[in-house]
């Protein structure tokens, strides 16, 4: 089958394809498959996990699908009828509006514009009725909504699930009946609603969807999930010096993890980074050239040429060794107390003496004089420190678990 | 309080009145009540097991309070989405229409036509639309559904439940809502949906409704509940004379409910009939009056007074002892054998002794010759059997439980 080299790219770094025989057959069809991802309508403030998604749909266009990016514009309007959600006000028409052009300003950096449908549910929720509504709601059961893991926690804790909760999943299967749905994409974390999909068009008699997951990606601490409030992210719309850094920070290991799930790189070329690698090159080489390639995504080439410029003139003026092995230190929520992360490494043997140095103003942080002794460096990232000309330390700092 | 009196005869029969005070408090504004009562928009052929609660709206209209008789088309045509009740098929508007016309016809043999106010509530159900519809379903959760009987015995043995299911108890809620009811009537089975109404109001924001539960009225073997498949009904369209004999043949102490649901006669006017009967009165005088009540109500005088006339030409003709003594006899659902009955009862000493009467033409029942040794008397009923000129029995067939 000359499938098979579509399969491979359509498999790259996702966690379930539900099922396989599926996508196959509708592969074998040779028409464009009918790609469906959903975005909640909320202001879109995008990080590189949330791409992991978008990445996978722009590898369906360049496969030569159909993708259409769905804003779940319905029940933003709804909120959260219940009241128990404060994080769910309802959004006015005129906010989704402006929510949907923001989105489209920071997606076309991953989607080719013209090759990409974008829809609003609202299309067709809205025809339903309350009638359609209770017709929906009449083609599954309670005991299936319960099967869904946070309901039947919550069930089995006795905390309480609105009803309307077991209609979202329905609505969110539905706009698979109405976008006569070939593939789902979604996260892990959204299997649920993406096999109710499938159920859905099977009541309605269409072809049930495939559905992909795709993994939740670590954040820059390499244990968590990336996510603005832990603070391990990187922001697309950070500036070019600082995603840099911080996609220079990241550990050899989730350095690869990023380069499968976020590189537009072909599977072949990174193949033979992973052999040279072998071969004896520094990671760090990967790292600048992944880290370059997600600059210029978000920004562009001459951003992500200044910004490794810039990086490398901080390492070459404070000589700083390139191979230095990065040391875990863990500190608590607030950050990392800068006397104790240079007693902690080693390159003090004190606090007091590292509050010394700090006065002389022989102690910096990656490559930048430290003045204040009060400084705290925050959790989840990678800081080279230095004391004096010639005691170096690389260290990540991670929060007490 | 003057409001005592009526606060008696709305109690009357009544199962359950939740809250007395709150009805106390609204009978104290001097204002008409409104009066809300539910009925489904199903091909409507009553009996009077269903005129309990339009008994009790006539009461309320008596009272001076403005009833309303809603009939449920909304859900009605939508019927069972899960398609797992096939007694629940989808009603046409026309249908809805034309069974609307019907119910009219029968309820206002009970109700006064020019005091009561017909709706339906499409007329607000279809304006709530889908995102109307998921509101309505954030008012409430999955553990408080649960605690109706039906759903939580079902969940309990793993029968299913569908979602829709879950929507009606909120839509009837919101119908309170739509109608601003300040009481709603209905059987005992319907008592969570009421509070459901209650609860809604609450939400929006309106005084609650009170709520007034009417026990489900025993058929004519005092033990089921009436119904039509049960065979121990009494229909409001039965022919002056079944009625009169079915109504005859309850037993004394039935016969007090029926007329505490049933009759339309003053409190202290039954007082004075319990009175008399326990003053030696026979109760079958009583019977004959409550009889010649309803045969008027849904036929009128004259038929009453042709009915009870032929019943005592038959019992005179025959020469049938008026106080022979009730016996229960056990029969399969599909009736007793004419033979077997006979036998059992002690008018033949076999069931072979009662063909060769038969044969003879020495049988009658409710005064009529048997012809067909293959008769079967259907269960619920009382008969009087005769055998020859002086053999004479009194049975109440039952159903073997």
């Amino acid at each position: 089958m000359s499938h098979q080299a579509d399969l491979e790219v359509i498999r790259r770094g996702a966690h379930e394809l539900i099922v396989e025989a599926d996508l196959v057959r509708k592969l074998a069809k040779g028409k464009p498959l009918r790609v469906k991802a959903g975005f909640d309508p909320t202001a879109p403030d995008l990080h590189l996990g949330h791409t992991v998604v978008l990445n996978k749909m722009r590898q369906f266009q360049e496969l030569g699908h159909h993708v259409m990016f769905l804003i779940g514009d319905f029940t933003g309007m709804i909120g959260d009828p219940s009241g128990r959600n404060a994080t769910r006000p309802p959004l006015t028409p005129e906010q989704i509006a402006e929510n949907a052009e923001t989105y489209k300003a920071q997606v076309f950096k991953v989607l080719d514009a013209d090759r990409t449908e974008v829809v609003f549910n609202s299309t067709w929720c809205n025809q339903l009725g309350a009638s359609g509504m209770i017709r929906l709601a009449g083609t599954s059961t309670v005991a299936r909504m319960l099967e869904r893991d946070d309901f039947s926690k919550r069930f089995a804790e006795q905390r309480p699930i609105s009803i309307h909760e077991f209609l979202y999943p329905l609505m969110q299967g539905y706009d698979s009946v109405a976008m006569k749905a070939d593939v789902e994409l979604g996260g892990t974390d959204q299997k649920f609603n993406l096999l109710v999909g499938r159920e859905l068009q099977k009541h309605y008699g269409q072809e049930p969807q495939v559905i992909l997951t795709m993994p939740l990606l670590e954040g820059l601490d390499g244990v968590n999930k990336m996510s603005k409030s832990l603070g391990n992210y990187v922001g697309i719309h950070d500036p070019a010096e600082e995603m840099f850094g911080k996609l220079m920070s990241v550990s050899d290991e989730l350095m690869w993890r990023y380069v499968e799930l976020l590189s537009f790189e072909s599977l072949d070329t990174i193949a033979g980074w992973k052999r040279s690698v072998a071969e004896g090159q520094n990671p760090r080489d990967i790292k600048v050239r992944f880290a370059q390639e997600i600059i210029a995504r978000f920004h562009d080439r001459a951003a992500a040429a200044r910004a490794l410029e810039e990086f490398e003139a901080r390492f070459r003026h404070g000589e700083i060794p390139h191979d230095l092995p990065e040391q875990v230190i863990e500190v608590p929520a607030e950050g990392g107390a800068i006397g104790q992360v240079l007693k902690s490494s080693g390159v003090c043997p004190s606090a007091s003496e590292a509050f010394r140095m700090i006065e002389q103003g022989g102690v910096k942080v990656n490559g930048e004089k430290v003045a204040d002794k009060g400084l705290r460096l925050p959790a989840g990232s990678t800081y080279v420190l230095q004391v004096g000309k010639r005691k170096f330390a690389r260290v990540s700092l991670r929060v007490v678990p």
